[in-house]
């Protein structure tokens, strides 16, 4: 468990990384797309809170003109974390 | 790669839940204390930002007397990710 947060950090700029082919520091239009299209999708049919879920979406397609870079991915799966905690958890430890 | 966002989440979900014995929805301040001198200072050690950490762990400090909830958990962790980003992405890719 000591290197837990080291793990889910490492992961977080790895999931970046691997989607920039250009600019290492930005998701361009096209990649935002792929994110969307795949991982992101995927991960709606599989949430417990798909409105939330495509709420967080929705806002990203409104940057679908623009770019995103680092700080904005953390933010958008920070917003998919808090409600997939709060609705999981709360089942979880059955919490009305 | 279609569930590397998924285990992030769920990697952040698991590693708030594990620290917390009794409210499963916070971190007392034992917990807080536990999480502050085992992974966050062996955090330090390996990070290449150690004063930006240390910056980060006193803010966390002023917080002992408290309780951490799981937002504050994750905001925490956006930033641990942010200053380890910066350092690390520029010198990987090597941006001066």
């Amino acid at each position: 468990a000591r290197r837990r947060l080291h793990c889910i950090v490492g992961g977080l700029c790895s999931a970046f990384h691997v989607r920039c082919s250009g600019n290492k520091f930005q998701l361009n239009r096209a990649e935002l797309r792929n994110l969307l299209g795949g991982e992101l999708s995927h991960y709606l049919e599989a949430s417990r809170d798909p409105r939330r879920v495509q709420e967080i979406i929705s806002d990203l397609d409104k940057n679908l003109d623009g770019t995103m870079d680092f700080e904005e991915f953390v933010a958008m799966v920070t917003q998919l974390t808090n409600s997939d905690f709060s609705v999981n958890s709360k089942k979880k430890y059955s919490v009305s």
